[in-house]
């Protein structure tokens, strides 16, 4: 028995019936979609217990289900015990979706209650439309948990800084303009702009109000002559005070983006991103005038690296991959020796890149993975639950830092021994389909679709699958996943398939995961430059921004073509030439065998 | 000046005036969207010149014009001089779409006529939405055609054949039935099939109407309790008679279609394919009742062939790849000994398939293209422009069969003697995408958008491209071209992209073609097969089904890694093994030696 929960869970009741609510829905999110939340954000986790990064809690008075995807199964199964929420395994078979399931069990004239702030504008419009056929109401407007939840943590408000004008390569204003004239195009008057990543590029700011993602917490709101900004007042510091002042952008209270916008005189259509703008401030724009759904025009503009980010980007992961190269050095030099846990291998990375000039933060949470711990995508070592390595089997490593400059991340999978036949031909394998997309040349207007099988055939060919994409786009001092671009072979849920633009910054991450036994997962972050033009079209090709070696130690050349031994040979030469000035005598002598020419 | 053309224009005009219809619309159809078209249909032909397969004429009191795409471009401008007759560059800068072109130039209360048989709804409704915003009328009702070409040759009629059933592999009963299924899943009353060779498949009879097409023209109409079959009287065979009584297929006059939608007791809607279906039939059922849009059901299950089918094909192509090997060694024999020319060796290779056990028909005229010939992809050789060839540089020979059992289509690009190193180079690159296409294993759920670069990769690698896709269905003893699937980097104009099923059989031909120099194209003929399944999903691999030899002479190894190799010496082996007991033993012995493995 769970009595925390139970108990949280009654309180959350009476607060359901106080507010005339039959059934109360708690996603995992802030109000603005982004992908790590918060603590004050927690609020599905504070009334289930469960501590996944998905999941949706639904809570009626004689039920509570939680919803979550195959990656935490198990987990959820752990953490639900004895709480008396039931577990849907989202995607298997007879679980019903939670609008489906809502019109399944509710009665015409009921209402669901959610936080209107929490859920997007797209999630909360299917809601609507199922409901309404069998007449059940939506009160979106409360935050049920605040009466219950009375330890929550405050919101976070840190401290809004600007970026010099040297590293952004294009000001606020010649943004604001560009913008200005894609809304024009869309035919819509204003831009409700509630993605953060977003809002931070356009503006040329960081926060730190997310997780390893420097944003802060904000609305913009663009007209053709001006800009409103909503940001918490604490965290407008008096440097961006003066900066707003300088680029004539009007400062408001984060609270009052609501009010601002039911009183907002408005002279056309609002610009808004359903997949990323709440559904509570979408009711209110719908009320007051009408709407253009599309994809922020900033999303592709802020993908595309301009020539200062780029430089900027080079210099800064050649540095980050330095970091990591002193960690496989010391790793391969101390494994067996002295004690090395997945966590304090973690440790000792993390600190190679806190010492690292430039470095801000991590940019998400660095994973350590042993032998079969590597088989989860999404392990996590804990205090409580963490394995201490031995000079046998492979460590999975896939980090990265935020750094003035650049965000990185990268993963290497390294051998700490002896390591068997077959978890060698698996590193092979994701070896050759690694360099093969890296080294592809290809016409423009290519998708990630059409270049995914270049990673993932070797495998194929074997009867072997990843099951994740092959790429995602990163941003620029910004969140470690962006999009609209991303390398996978299929595209589902409305996930966007976008063309790849020179400039572009996407990794190339193909891996095998085999359950209890090992996980393999090379990962190299690509640029994507003009190749030759010619009558046949516009030609791309990747430069590749990573360099850390590529355990050969894992390798077994007996899988590859001379084409193959060639790319790998080519890439370490890279990888000396590129790093060896950020490392000590020893590190270097250690570095030129590690990347020393193969031969097949 | 051409008077010809002209004075048929004029007459044309005279027709539009007692119409009362100021533009007039004269695309390159037959009343089924067929690819290839009769005599009878050439009507945009007879009153212009052109002869190319695809354009559409317009015609006003005051102006002509064609529209032609890139392939035509040459070919019009000349067939076209004198004729008054303005040519419209499809797809360059600044030419107008049709419908843009007529809403520009007509005028509120004007008129525009076509035979609304020779139109497909999609392009009708498009022209019809479009010229409302203006006013303009549409009269699709006549042909006026008609009362000009006075020597127009009659319509095709050509007996209809009832297929064995041993050689159908699933009854017309066991169709019908799955059809209906789909149509009811699909909310439909009714199927309105215009697509003829969708008919013949469903009704397990062929035709001969339509050039290298074996089908008759004719409409189906299905019910739940009836199929309607609607052909020319004339080629209503006493055997077919009899299996329409036995199948319950109730006959009726091929021009009673729209006598019959009008007078219809509908109970539900028809599901009608609008991009092959035509104008005039759609016009009569959207006023009787509502139409479902979408594919016609029987496209992919006729795309999905059955066993019985797949080992008559495996049959049928490896007689027809031998007699594909005979002409190739009998050209290598003889060039440079006895005269040769483009027309004759095509004929020659014709004439080996004639006699092959089981010819019907050729699939498609026979392209036989010399040196920079083959530069061009739609060339066609004529009594009045063709080469002559001697032993030096390179044929493309691109041809197929009708045989009971099969529909075939292969390209080899064969060296007559001494070739630049280059041809040899973009030869090599050819082979080595085809082959790495063939050999690929994939999982389910890819489409032709996510195996096209297997095959385009080599030549990507040097900028080079081909403009055309790698592969399209190929029918059973059906049309060369049939959909859905499809193997091609994108698509446009609303190309259909789908899902790679077992049992689907498609070209892999990559080429290069370069200008005023050389055209390489290798094509083979695949068809899907389920390869393992395991818990990363099922599988899927290729099996060849062409066997006829590529020309080692102009391969060069030195582009080649060692697993191109093994794959060529793999094929090769096939090659000999499936094709060897229909030659004779000079053949035999010419072909171990085209088929011995090379060495890197």
């Amino acid at each position: 028995m769970n009595t925390v929960i139970q108990k949280r869970l009654a309180l959350l009741r009476e607060e359901m019936k106080r507010a005339g609510v039959d059934y109360y829905m708690i996603p995992t999110a802030d109000y603005h979609n982004s992908e790590y939340v918060d603590e004050y954000f927690k609020t599905r986790e504070y009334f289930s217990g469960f501590t996944g990064s998905n999941g949706t809690l639904v809570v009626g008075q004689d039920m509570a289900g939680l919803w979550t995807d195959g990656r935490y199964f198990i987990q959820a199964e752990r953490e639900l015990e004895g709480t008396g929420i039931e577990l849907f395994r989202m995607q298997e078979e007879g679980v019903p979706e939670i609008p489906d399931f809502l019109y399944e069990k509710m009665e015409e004239g009921q209402a669901l209650g959610f936080d209107g702030r929490t859920v997007s504008c797209k999630e909360g419009r299917r809601l609507e439309k199922k409901l309404a056929e069998k007449k059940i109401g939506i009160a979106y407007g409360q935050d049920l948990a605040a009466g219950v939840w009375t330890e929550r943590p405050k919101k976070p408000c840190r401290d809004i800084t600007v970026l010099p004008d040297e590293i952004n390569g294009k000001s606020t204003a010649e943004k604001l303009e560009e913008v200005r004239k894609k809304l024009k195009e869309a035919g819509a008057g204003y831009l409700l702009l509630s993605k953060l990543d977003d809002l931070m590029w356009l503006l040329n700011i960081r926060g730190n109000d997310v997780e390893c993602n420097p944003v802060a917490l904000s609305y913009g709101f663009l007209t053709q002559e001006e800009i409103y900004f909503f940001a918490q007042k604490p965290a407008v510091t008096e440097a961006f005070e003066k900066y707003a002042k300088e680029n004539r952008i009007i400062c408001r209270d984060y609270d009052e983006i609501a009010d601002f916008l039911e009183k907002y005189d408005y002279k056309g259509k609002v610009f808004l991103d359903e997949r990323n703008s709440n559904y509570a401030l979408f009711k209110i724009v719908s009320s007051r005038t009408g709407h253009v759904a599309g994809d922020n025009p900033t999303e592709g503009m802020k993908a595309v690296k301009n020539e200062t980010e780029l430089s900027e980007m080079e210099e800064v992961y050649r540095k980050d991959s330095a970091a990591v190269i002193k960690f496989i050095y010391w790793l391969k030099k101390n494994i067996g020796k002295i004690e090395i846990t997945e966590l304090s291998a973690a440790r000792y990375l993390d600190d190679l890149r806190r010492n690292t000039e430039g470095f801000l933060d991590l940019s998400f949470p660095t994973i350590s993975a042993y032998k079969d711990s590597a088989a989860m995508m999404h392990y996590e070592a804990t205090e409580e639950s963490h394995k201490t390595l031995a000079p046998e089997g492979m460590l999975l490593v896939d980090s990265g830092g935020q750094y003035m400059g650049g965000t990185t991340d990268v993963t290497r999978t390294i051998a700490l021994g002896k390591i068997e036949d077959e978890v060698k031909k698996h590193f092979t394998l994701v070896t050759i389909g690694m360099l093969q997309l890296t080294e592809a040349r290809f016409l423009y207007g290519c998708t990630g679709r059409n270049l995914d099988i270049l990673a993932r055939q070797p495998l194929w060919n074997e009867g072997i699958d990843y099951k994740c994409g092959t790429g995602h786009g990163i941003g620029y001092m910004l969140n470690v996943h962006e999009g609209p671009q991303n390398i996978r072979w299929r595209f589902t849920d409305g996930m966007k398939e976008a063309v790849i633009e020179p400039g572009m910054i996407v990794s190339n991450e193909p891996g095998v995961y085999v359950e209890n036994s090992h996980g393999i997962r090379t990962e190299n972050i690509l640029v994507v430059k003009k190749d030759r033009k010619n009558d046949d079209g516009q030609f791309l090709r990747f430069d590749t921004l990573t360099f850390v070696p590529i355990d050969k130690e894992a390798v077994d050349t007996a899988y590859m073509q001379p084409v193959d031994v060639e790319r790998l040979n080519r890439y370490h030469a890279q990888v000396y030439e590129k790093t060896q000035e950020y490392l000590t005598e020893e590190e270097r002598e250690w570095l030129a065998e590690a990347t020393a020419p193969i031969e097949k």
